[in-house]
């Protein structure tokens, strides 16, 4: 029999206990900081306190006789060692017969009761699909209690790390004039106040960064915008003396961040308020949504402005993201000549392999951190979707098959994201199929013509098409936008194919910036990811429109050690050829080392 | 000066002595019949009748002291000499400073007055536009009066001619078993009643067909469904013997086409209506929403469920289709032998051109009319979207240029679609690569292979790529879906590229037919369109899902005097020399004629 987990039962029983002392019959823990950050930091890792699990997703829902856990495939395994003894049971989602916790709690609470949550932490779509639902029960929600905070005396701090600001001539547009973009914006749709909750949309307008989410250099803040007011909210222990002076001069207004719901609920807005229900919380929502009403003012619900403004990227920060691209890709390059030349004859393991990139990406001038934890991944394990080496439990890397590494960095000037599955030994006939039909993907993506008004679901085809010739496909899409010293992926551009009845798309635009990357995964045998990062131009125009085409930001060699001519048609032959020439002619200047510069010649050659 | 037309100033002023009797300011007459057919028959030409242009849209407005006639640029010449003397002022559709009908009728209407139209020939969501902009103004609107039907005394009467029924083996589907098939899905809704408008969908139910449309094999009727009854609302006379059996046998109640309102307005609803908004007329809506809103029942605003079941072919009627397609190609073979051999030695006209091929048409087996009237348009003419060639204008054909011909039949069997665009003497260089490149975007989209989830947005670009590469665009759909021996167009997939928000679309399914017909249109100079019916249909299936691609329906020869292989890739001259061989394959076994049938053979020779 299995031990009881004593520290996780005793845990549980406060928490039952400040629930009866609330009158909260269930309590429910998502997994998310306040602003749905794609990183959580440890303050907001209630759910793993209350029942021992860590993995990247799951909601525990805990009532007086009652505690489960919902995470999805993944995390079946894990979850169930992890939560061992605790008394929590697995709901292993999207298995038949296993209820949501919707389902679950509409058929389990009484007419009545009280469903708790911190609405912080809860998106707003949920929150109102569990509000719809049990309002059906006349169950009601309070929403406006953390109760982690009264029973994790130990909780680690909210992150709080210095902001900085980025100089104007780095941003390419003052704070001044974004400014006066979303104003702009704001009066098209009669808005006469703006809430902003994305951060990295905050940070965009701004030009400050910060360090408050792990590989996203962003500061936990709300922005309030009207007519003649700009109002941030954020930690004032991390307004630097330099921030405030900043903020004085253009005209920040400072609050603090815990300040934002009580400032909303004794705001007085003189119009209608936009917001985007996208990213605002279920409490800010309420919040606001019940002092419109009070105000009898309406909430506009759109787009934020700054979405689309961050993504088309002006001169400026092209030509900066430009060159950063050059170097993160000459680095790449060094490291993939690094691992040709060591494995074999060094210990190598996926997480030491990661460790080496890191570290060599770090010696670039202007390095802030990593866009996102490098995925090193070796034969089979590159796979798996979400495989994540760590130092004790990592593959040896031997002279025998691929190893893919998806990583990058945020510099002072751009921030990269690419992906490499570099041969280390002898592969299959098949894996080269593979690989090539995945090269071949990537590069009719990037050598696509359209017409201005296409979206990525015109375009996605071309990635897949060499894939889907040989009957695959990956499940994940072809690409992402990349954010400006911010965020590896934002929207709203993408480039996807699958239909959704109601999703919104975004017309490609000149001097957006999209990854491209095709993969193929085999269950048990191999994984190949190919991404380069790809730029939107302008061809040409004429009394059709606009002819848009992708110019290539990343140049690295693909490897021709997995490329079989067999499996390509002549245009895809004659893309790489004209994608390594131009590897070499860009990237052999900023390699010092003779021997790598050598080394790309031959890996670039013409086939 | 223009003389006075005393005949249109008559039937004006008896309209407005009609609009002062019913309290009406203001009266609205659109261009559209009571299900927003495609072609609207004599019955409907109000506007026609009251100012006196007869294009094909046009939207007549009266006022005591106004009349005004809106139109767009296809027509501003017809429609200012058709209304001469009149009084008619002519309002030029999206010309600068033009107000719209809505914008006029806000600017110039006063408060409490009253707007009159038919309800019947207004959609509901210009209806519900209208409502809601001039209720500002507390403007009403009756729209329960046909004031045509007491001032135009010798109006044509409503179509009605005979229906008929298809037997069960030729449609592959009884309406027993379609009608089950629709009473699933209501339920899948929750809907007890389902009220249909949609002239081809209630004929591809019931298995009826009619003649009241022209080029459309439909009768006008309403069905009302619950989930044991079915209504058929269809006038008396138009109900034969072999009709009123077979609804007597297949529980079809007959009720007369003219009820309809008053039984709306009597129903008894005991549960939830489903309708879909886009198929239902302002006057039908608006009696039903009330109604509902009585009974205290919702409306459910879906697609109609027999949209989707209509466009998925059966085995039955893709065996038919196909074979419909053969004989309709070799007819089309034939024709352009006839033209090529002929032109320049006897008298052609874009007319007689036409003629020939209907009259040819005409002689096939199981032929019932037309599925839209010929398109037959010589060099520069052919640039022209809506370009019509009629007995008293119409070019003649030389031995000189290009003649595109855009025609089709409904057959026992089938309906068809079908483009060739035929040389019949020296074309310039600058066509052939035009020509070539047209060519090189249909095959390239018919040899499509995508995974089943693909809709027609996913794909489009396989057709307009070649275009766009020599820096062209059409403005125009590249696909449409197609009736079985129904309309020529019918939903709800198609091959389209352009996102505009919210607008709904099909996945493309096995068994779907659709059209793909890109093009290259130069005003002044000339047109070229080549369209080919293609049928979805399965290559594979394994772990990633259906793999599908499609199949050509028709195949009738490409002219290669208007190809040049430097305007190709090397997998177009693969695709145009395999489709030939089938061309010549699958239909030459049909032709008669050892001439035509040797010309063939070269016609569609591997270059």
């Amino acid at each position: 029999m299995s031990s009881e987990n004593v520290v996780i039962k005793d845990r549980l029983s406060k928490l039952r206990a400040k629930m009866a002392e609330y009158g909260i019959d269930y309590y429910m823990m998502p997994t998310s900081d306040f602003h749905n950050s794609e990183y959580s930091a440890d303050f907001f890792k209630v759910r793993e306190y209350f029942c021992g699990f860590d993995g990247s997703n799951g909601t525990l829902v805990v009532g007086q006789d009652f505690a489960g856990m919902w995470t999805d495939g993944r995390y079946f395994i894990q979850a169930e060692n992890q939560m061992k003894g605790t008394g929590v049971e697995l709901y292993k989602m999207m298995n038949p017969g296993v209820p949501t916790i919707e389902e679950y709690l509409f058929q389990n609470m009484k007419e009545g009761q009280t469903l708790g949550f911190d609405g912080r932490v809860v998106s707003t779509s949920i929150g109102e699909k569990l509000e719809k639902k049990l309002s059906a029960k006349k169950i009601s929600l309070k929403i406006d209690k953390d109760l982690a905070e009264e029973v994790w005396t130990d909780r680690p701090a909210l992150p709080c790390h210095d902001m900085y600001v980025l100089p104007d001539e780095l941003c390419g547009k003052s704070f001044g004039e974004k400014l006066s973009d979303v104003r702009e914006a704001m009066k098209k749709v009669n808005a006469k106040a703006h809430l902003l909750s994305k951060l990295d949309d905050i940070c965009w307008l701004t030009n400050i960064r910060g360090n408050d989410v792990e590989c996203n250099p962003v500061i936990l803040a709300y922005a309030y915008i009207t007519m003649d007011k700009f109002i941030l909210f954020v930690q004032d222990k991390e307004v630097t003396d330099e921030a405030r002076a900043y903020c004085d001069k253009v005209g920040i207004e400072l609050k603090d961040y815990h300040e934002i719901m009580s400032f909303i609920s004794g705001a007085s807005f003189d119009g209608d308020v936009l917001y985007d229900k996208r990213n605002t919380n279920f409490l800010t929502y309420k919040t606001l949504s019940a002092k419109a009403d009070e105000l009898k003012v309406a909430l506009v619900n759109k787009k934020d402005p700054t979405e689309l403004m961050k993504a088309v990227k002006n001169d400026t920060e092209l030509k900066n993201i430009r060159e950063v691209y050059l170097r993160d890709s000459a680095k790449l390059t060094e490291f993939i000549y690094w691992v040709k030349h060591n494995v074999g004859k060094v210990e190598m393991t996926e997480y030491t392999a990661a460790e080496k990139l890191d570290s060599m990406r770090a010696e670039l001038p202007g390095f802030i951190e990593l866009s996102f934890p490098t995925i090193s991944a070796y034969n089979a394990n590159a796979a798996m979707a979400h495989y994540e080496a760590t130092k004790d439990n990592a593959a040896e890397v031997k002279a025998q098959g691929m190893l893919l590494v998806d990583s990058g960095g945020t510099y002072m000037g751009g921030t990269t994201d690419v992906t490499r599955t570099i041969v280390v030994g002898e592969i299959s006939d098949e894996i080269k199929k593979h690989y090539t039909a995945t090269v071949a993907g990537m590069l009719q993506m990037a050598d696509a013509l359209f017409l201005e008004g296409c979206t990525g679901r015109n375009l996605d085809v071309y990635a897949r098409r060499p894939l889907w010739d040989i009957g695959i496909d990956y499940n994940h899409g072809t690409g992402h936008g990349i954010g400006y010293i911010l965020n590896v992926h934002e929207g709203p551009h993408s480039l996807r194919w699958r239909y959704a009845e109601g999703v919104s798309e975004a017309v490609l635009e000149p001097g957006m910036i999209v990854s491209d990357e095709p993969g193929v995964y085999i269950e048990g045998s191999h994984g190949i990811r190919i991404e380069n990062i790809i730029e939107v131009v302008e061809r040409s125009e004429n009394e059709y429109g606009k002819f848009l085409g992708f110019d290539h930001l990343t140049y690295a060699p693909i490897d021709l050690e997995a490329i079989d001519t067999r499996y390509m048609k002549p245009e895809h032959v004659e893309l790489l050829n004209k994608y390594h020439k131009m590897v070499y002619d860009k990237v052999s200047p900023l390699i010092q080392d003779e021997a790598v510069k050598e080394w790309l010649k031959e890996a670039t050659r013409a086939i």
